[in-house]
């Protein structure tokens, strides 16, 4: 018989729903040692939270998020919120003796980061950041290919999250503002493909050795009704898209892309390692392939081969869905994260390793240096190349 | 009645029989207003020489490249030589009056290929520079659309040059000597695809942000039998792999990689445009297709169209070749610019512009900043961000 | 405030997991006029039917699915066993006044469906058939385009549904044997893509010109534990492999294959339809996606678009799920068909249009005209044509 | 020092061409024992023909092809003509003791083909047959792959060759005429895959199963200037698409299908095999690929892999050529055509097996059994299915 842990989410919007539905999911099709019960809901928006806690089976709701600390039922608190709301309620609930789940990236800036580690490290519970990915089945697979050396030694990540939806038709949404989100798309993608760079390699980036950042869409409609006289437009104040060029410990070189302004890529979240004995791709709008290129087979036979990763007893997590190559969608990738969730806190192994605080923490350590790097401006001018 | 070209070769090695072939088959496919004729072919390896001007049907043939100067006969010379051997053969030939046409990259370093495009500028000779790729199909098609505006501002650039050869195994060519190539991957495989971007784009770069160069391999085996008690290795002194990020004029942010260390891919000469209005991508290893994604279609039907530009009256150079989608080579591109080096000398103008010795200086002063930007070192350490 | 349709499943096995999963999963993402309610699960396991109704949220099981038609409180009885127990409950549960949604194929034989097809009609009670691909995404979009007539005439059709389970290894399931299956691949796979062809088409098969049927495995091992001294292998008596031609009323011609034993196929259920407007492609290996190819644009612009079926308002279903390219997996497919069931039951129209026991039975029909070309053996012997 | 092998041509249109340039090139990329050398060009525009043979070497050119059977300096017969005229010049030049190298299909019926195996055979002269795809690097690679065992037993064959040129604007051509051409698609484009699956295989048709053949347009404009008066429209009388179903001697069955009218493909020579091992995937469009899926290797790495096949002393021909992925073209399996020819002329082996006038034939016969299937109308009507 498993035992309970009973969880309270807050916020309700496109993560709130994610994160909801892995709750209810992950004990139908995974046996574990701890199962996840939906507790409570807490969000801003009064009228809407009534409708979500029915919708998802939330016995409990409520504005008042602090709440959650006095109440002894609740195990684990999940953080589903925009980036200004990260810090706070996670480093509040471990103060309370909960075990945390916080949404990526882990803060806005890496002083917040730093006090949410702290927490966590002090604490003495367990942390959880939502980087998803790193739980599609080809991720995970990827994972263990790296780990049984089939690359050989890493000499290049070729890491981009491209979307297309950050267009001037958008409005100023949270997203776009410094105050809720810290960054733009780099803290939004860029963190993705770090911490995905930094699961598969097994290696920590030592050198940071340019960036760029853009602000395409300089001014955005304010959403929703706009009082009579007030101003109509505001000021985006993140990047749309930001590059940075790294170096690993190992020796590889990286490049990390992020934008949402590339039209024709919705939500390319790709990964490229090349070794010495093979290389790896991923994409995520082809989520449940990993490409493999095994340099080590004879000349005439080598090239990419692309593996549906979806086979039980062959592939991570395959085992709790369906038969091979009916596929898995991107949500799947949140509840084989409750999978693993569930097991740590049950005592047992995660299929693949999950980042807690501390781990975010290094991959906000990266982002920070590429905001430093484009920030200070040691660009070489071509006009002074002559 | 078209007029003759009589075209002496330097160089027999790869270039020099892609050159060579090039120059056959240009006037049987096309109708040129000019029309190619071999001459003569220099080199230095006596033997080979003359088993190389009978297969291809050169009537001379010499070790001594400088007797082209003298020879009146002779419009155009081709140099197709190691990169040491750029400098000094264009510029004695345009000096004694003759049309030149250099393999890239233009030169070992900037200030060689300044000489180059001073004695040019002088010689009021015409200068070809064989950036074989901008003749492609299907890439000058994309510059087509990319006139026509079809992408909209264009806000990211993202190419690469991938190729897997350089292993420890490749033993130390002259590609892997400084004093022979100036660099390596950098000044082989990034020419070209700065070259390509500035093509595409029609605008120039005026940043770089950020370089890094890396050699994975720093000893290799010296090539061909080793004399007794002779050092069997030496020291590669060039780039395996060079990856930089820089900015356009117009606004766009761009990422070059070049390396010849990543398994699976043999010729990956990649270039990605993403405009407001659309995006563009091309990928040598499929070399007839451009794949186009047009953002001004409805939403429900918008994705990448795969194009195979091989459709004659629809696509550049396709008239002159064979039925849709009985697809071309590598060798066509040589062979399609023959056939607009004709059509310049002949009066009349290029399918899409040529790029001459001005040209590709610019070309080379970009790989010049990422050079800088890669040795100044200017790079973040990751221990200094806490 | 939606009313309940009280749910009883017979079959707990794959696609007892894959509809209680839909019934779970439908009334959380779709806004419905009608709302499944799990009421009762029956299978003939009665240790592990415990366990599953635990799993699933069933509040009552049996081991007498006869008992459903007694219960006032059950609406809708759902058959998800195999194929020699589709037709007995059906009629049954339609005659005691239930609703009834029956797996594919509808029956063994066409006289089955035929006695299913009459009760169907004689109950005036809903029924439906889990066709389920017709209820991806990508495969309603282009139920869509052809009903808007983007094909124009359709003259191809080109459909396989290829798989590789099936080689010596895999034991004498149920499947493999004629009295439990009525078919091999043929009623298993051919099914699916017969029904997505009319589906799409909207067009009846007038003939069937050949066929061919292949048992390529014909003696198999006895799964489970094999008494002493009882045989260890039993006979396969159905195809492994069947193709057929056919043509269409309105002059489309059209091929199907279904097989169980091709390499690198692992559910490769695919269709082309060619018109002379313009073709469409499906892979469900690579599900969300509908290749379109439209012919009526300029010649030098027209290729396959890929494009990727999840965008919210513009493809059926995405407005439910997750934002654009934050992929569906297989059990979506099922997760709509309950949501258009429901809408169904509920007085509304669904988003594309569901198939009953009448079209179903017209689906097996061409079943059967396969079945007997290929037995009738009228093929041309090679010996004969000198 | 290599012999000459003199060669005269007749036609001067599409094949004309890519005959010409392979006699031309083979010599200069090939090392071969006999040396192909344009003797004469025969054709009936006499206007077109002298233009012609200047562009492409000829030195003599005539109207009357009957000549060459005189002319004691031509060793080799090439017809390159509509398939009208494949029989009368193949025989008699056989007779006059030429080699011959006929464009496929063979004949425009089986009666022809067996006039013209009858003659070769008689001849004890070398014939050819222009099946230029067996030619291909990747067909060729294929082809040995197959021979190795890497596929085990073969029991799919799954082939297309799919165009779509033969809309409603195209005028009526000869290849549009039954008394031209003998067949449409059939003989066009089935010839060469029914040739492609015999060659890799190594098996041959002992069925076919059942076929359709479609005349989709059936009334076309006449080409060229019309006189007044005339008619302006002409019948077809040729298929515009012809599929059957066919089995192997070694129990494979195979589905062939031709059309021209299929938007979306321009030239897929499409080809799959499955085996008991394995694997084998070629569509022209994507020429210079394999597609291999090798199903003994561990489960968990199977998958699709794409075999780029031009490594020099890896692939078939590729030696000859250009460096890895510095991609063929289509003209390169007529050049590569040309050297096998050159080769077993000269005594030597080709690099795979050539297609003779007696292999041709059998392919024929197969033609022949499809139209025979198709004509007898064994189909089942559906309307006798209830």
């Amino acid at each position: 018989m498993s035992r309970s842990c009973h969880v309270a989410l807050i916020g309700q919007k496109f993560m709130g729903r994610a994160h909801s539905n892995a709750y209810r999911q992950a004990p139908v099709f995974f046996d574990l040692p701890m199962r996840p019960v939906l507790h409570s809901i807490a969000a801003r928006n009064a009228e809407e939270l009534a409708a979500f806690a029915t919708q998802w089976g939330y016995p409990n709701h409520t504005t008042r998020w602090r709440d959650f600390a006095k109440d002894e039922a609740i195990d684990l608190v999940d953080v589903a919120t925009p980036n200004d709301l990260h810090a706070e309620p996670s480093i509040a609930m471990l103060e309370a003796g909960k075990h945390v789940a916080c949404e990526k990236p882990l803060a806005r800036t890496l002083d917040e980061a730093r006090t949410m580690r702290d927490a966590a490290k002090k604490s003495r519970r367990r942390t959880f950041v939502w980087f998803n990915y790193r739980r599609c089945p080809a991720v995970a697979f990827a994972y263990r290919l790296v780990r049984e050396g089939r690359l050989g030694d890493i000499r290049h990540v070729r890491a981009t999250y491209l979307q297309s939806w950050g267009g001037p038709d958008t409005p100023l949404l949270w997203r776009f503002k410094k105050k809720y989100a810290g960054s733009g798309a780099h803290g939004d993608l860029n963190a993705h493909i770090v911490d995905m760079a930094r699961f598969l390699t097994g290696d920590e980036i030592t050198e940071v050795h340019g960036a760029v950042s853009r602000t395409f869409v300089k001014e955005r409609a304010i959403p929703g009704p706009v009082k009579r006289g007030a101003k109509k437009t505001g000021k985006s104040d993140v990047d749309d898209a930001l590059l940075f060029l790294a170096s690993f410990r190992g020796g590889a070189v990286a490049s990390f892309e992020a934008t949402r302004v590339a039209p024709g890529h919705l939500n390319a979240n790709t990964m490229e390692l090349n070794g010495t004995k093979g290389s790896l791709r991923f994409d995520f709008e082809d989520m449940d392939v990993l490409q493999f290129h095994d340099a080590t087979v004879p000349d005439r036979e080598q090239g990419w081969k692309r593996i549906i990763c979806t086979s039980a007893g062959n592939h991570p997590y395959a085992e709790a869905w369906w038969p091979d190559a009916h596929g898995l969608g991107y949500e799947h990738g949140f509840t084989n994260m409750v999978a693993d969730m569930m097991r740590v806190l049950g005592g047992e192994a995660p299929e693949v390793p999950l980042p807690d605080f501390a781990d975010a923490y290094e991959t906000q350590r990266v982002l920070e240096a590429a905001v430093i790097s484009a920030r200070e401006r040691t660009a070489i001018r071509m006009r002074e190349v002559k």
